[in-house]
């Protein structure tokens, strides 16, 4: 694992860090896959809309730095993890900010080795956990991810690779991914990001290149589904095999969606 | 400004600080006042309701040497504010944690000036800014502040002092500050935080010492009311003098209630 901060090798942040103390930033995850960035003008695309719906400025210069350093890091191909924070810079005590300035770009480069389509397929859960709901934050990578942790102890506990946030029984998101079906009529679906959850690359790469169906789904669309596939720029996709006891074997339209990312 | 982890000066955390991260740990706001904690009770008690709910372990030793260490840096009389972080112990990447340590007790001391009753009584407004709304974290003086972040913005652009979250027509908090009202019967007031807020210590004083209702209040309430205070750790009580144009002026139940904490 190599940590940097505006470029320069560092694995410290100040006690006074916004990120720290507000979660006040967001962070974005990248593949690193044979020395190239797959994905990357939608990447830098969300980064952008984060950073205005955050009120921060970022510097563009030390973001490319960054991102060039991700090419040149590992000489050797295979898949790296790049995660790079953007921090507002600190001020005095308490809420409020005096600057705009994304004062701290921190990248994290780690290895990363199974994509989706490379590991048993997944088992999932609805989570009794809670989602964190807030239309103004719904959609963004942003630092403040406690629902997630909480709902990880229930995923060990139970066992399951992921599990699904019900928000006044519409399901949103996995803890960890975004999650598509496929309906009896072949087509693909995925929840509305609109109050909660986030709106990850591999999602609207997908929204793009295919028919895809963003609407409110329910745990009962989720058990009359052919197939459910997980989704995010890290893992790419992911089948799921089970959720909640129920199994799902057909992979046909899986496997053609897959096919055009490999 | 003086800043220590475990007790020992330090201005640094690791990049790959959980906090920073994920904003998985969790503050408590102290004053210290003439070389005393007051309230220390109630922040114990939430202390430990906070680290049992986030799943994690305190040090009570390094919590305690914390505490002394704030009744002795500062040899003068006066306020001071000790701002104390909880953080999760660091594993691998991801949301999932392998550890219930809070291996980090980050306390920050800062200067502390006027306390409520000192200083003008504030002008206030209705935030436009969403409240994040999370049942299982409702309460809890966690690191995921972005919603008080954002409304900070929205105070300075409308002049406020402090602004009030609304969620579903109803009034939820302050964005730092706890709220109660005194309406046309001379009863106290204040919302109830049960999806959304935190339940602050000052707040919780008031209720066990007076006759509190907590109940969901609308605008309209507050619009209705004879006074209205804001309420925190550090600020003590703060009368509103005006919300969204209406001034209040009656001031007998709050001199009563200040009286008592002063």
């Amino acid at each position: 694992m190599k940590t940097f901060i505006n470029g320069k090798p560092e694995s410290t942040v100040p006690v006074l860090n916004r990120g720290l103390n507000y979660g006040d930033g967001f962070f974005e995850t990248l593949l690193v896959k044979d020395q190239t960035l797959p994905f990357l003008s939608y990447h830098l695309q969300r980064i952008r809309r984060t950073a205005i719906i955050l009120d921060l400025e970022i510097n563009e210069p030390e973001l490319n730095e960054t991102l060039e350093k991700a090419l040149t890091l590992y000489p050797d191909e295979g898949n790296f993890c790049l995660k790079i924070q953007f921090i507002r810079e600190t001020s005095g005590r308490g809420y409020g900010y005096q600057s705009r300035t994304c004062d701290q770009i921190v990248s994290v480069f780690s290895e990363y080795i199974n994509r989706g389509w490379q590991r048993p397929p997944a088992c999932a859960g609805f989570l009794k956990t809670h989602i964190t709901v807030n239309q103004d934050l719904a959609g963004l990578k942003h630092l403040n991810r406690l629902d997630s942790v909480i709902a990880s102890k229930e995923l060990n506990e139970n066992g399951w690779d992921e599990g699904f946030f019900i928000h006044n029984d519409y399901v949103i998101s996995g803890s960890k991914h975004n999650v598509f079906l496929v309906d009896s009529n072949n087509c693909l679906i995925t929840p509305s990001i609109t109050i909660a959850g986030i709106a990850g690359v591999m999602r609207q790469y997908l929204i793009d290149q295919f028919d895809v169906v963003e609407k409110p789904i329910t745990a009962q669309d989720l058990y009359q589904a052919t197939s459910i596939f997980l989704t995010n720029a890290l893992v790419g996709i992911w089948r799921v095999a089970s959720l909640d006891g129920q199994q799902y074997s057909d992979e046909t339209k899986l496997n053609q969606i897959i096919s055009s990312i490999r």
